[in-house]
């Protein structure tokens, strides 16, 4: 089993608040992504000043995007981005032209999709994909359960690398035990933590002895 | 049958590019709106510029916000943004997050979705959407069609303003005569044509003619 990556969400205001997670967990996790949020706030700047403080990691622009696939790609690519997200609604014409531009290309498992739709993605060579809990459905009272874990396993058979992501902690990480997880995103359960870089050496740990 | 608006979507690399079509069209149209593209280059500055320009005019964020809806409303209306969009697959927990940080929330029809599920947003209070025919689409050579016309005059049937976008000009606005459409919005086929400020009172004048 691959030892899952410990991916940081940044999902700040702005920049500077961005980059005071950085500060702390840079060294640590595998993966640095920009935030929806942060991108709607602040543009691709902050890529390109996290890329110029990590010239070497994986750098994730989580821009969802939905049409313009090929000038988002490009845009995010020239930020210094290699990783950016389509949402799973987007055509595979717009995830065809996304794919071109950009290294990496993520699809957002959101709202409803189907298994179909996933054959497709996989049949057009994307490989990835972000199983995403709802922050507003956690909200509203959802949690991570078997039906969740379930799907994941059979995106996994189907040969998908998956992300999962929404509300994780240390706790939560055990109930992925067994499932081979590509990368865990963490987003509030380590940028809001007392000690964000304790944090995310905890879960960076737990990921050690789980998997 | 009201007499559709007209927007202008600022699908700029750049708020200055931006700024160079607004500066033609800016009166003319009725909407001003800050394209995906232009929001995830740049943030919300552009937001807050064309509202420094222009005080009393509807200026629409198109951030085709999946989650976090309440955090990416509000921070739309803070910079000044009286309409924003989420994605037709985002949850209804993001939706009635969002509906509530701003003053008109509209749904971007995108991909497969569903009038049961149109009529959930109905059902939450959501009156607008926006019908799309995908970049992407109409580069890989679909186009306007009965189905679409069919499906808006459903929409309308349901109670919603529907906004038509798309690769429109003034020929393809002929397609419309007898649909009672919100507004059209127009891109490339305004801020790319050989004199913008033409273009736009040649698409108003269209709309006077047919409606």
């Amino acid at each position: 089993m691959t030892k899952p990556k410990l991916q940081i969400a940044l999902d700040s205001q702005n920049l500077a608040e961005a980059l005071e997670t950085v500060r702390e967990v840079g060294d640590v996790v595998d993966i640095l992504e920009v935030g929806t949020v942060l991108c709607l706030q602040d543009g691709m700047e902050p890529v390109r000043a996290i890329r110029a403080l990590y010239p070497e990691k994986d750098i994730l622009a989580d821009t969802k995007c939905a049409d313009a696939g090929g000038t988002v790609a490009k845009n995010c690519k020239n930020a210094g981005a290699n990783i950016m997200t389509v949402i799973c609604c987007a055509t595979i014409p717009t995830m065809q032209a996304a794919k071109k531009e950009i290294d990496k290309l993520q699809v957002e498992l959101y709202g409803d999709w189907t298994f179909e739709q996933a054959q497709q993605w996989m049949d057009i060579g994307i490989d990835e994909v972000v199983y995403h809990q709802s922050r507003d459905a956690l909200l509203s009272g959802e949690t991570w359960g078997e039906k969740d874990l379930k799907k994941i396993q059979k995106l996994i058979d189907m040969g998908f690398k998956v992300y999962a992501t929404g509300g994780l902690d240390v706790n939560t990480l055990e109930l992925f035990k067994g499932i081979n997880v590509y990368a865990f995103i963490a987003g509030r359960g380590i940028a809001k933590a007392e000690n964000p870089k304790q944090a995310a050496i905890d879960f960076k740990e737990k990921i050690n002895e789980i998997f």
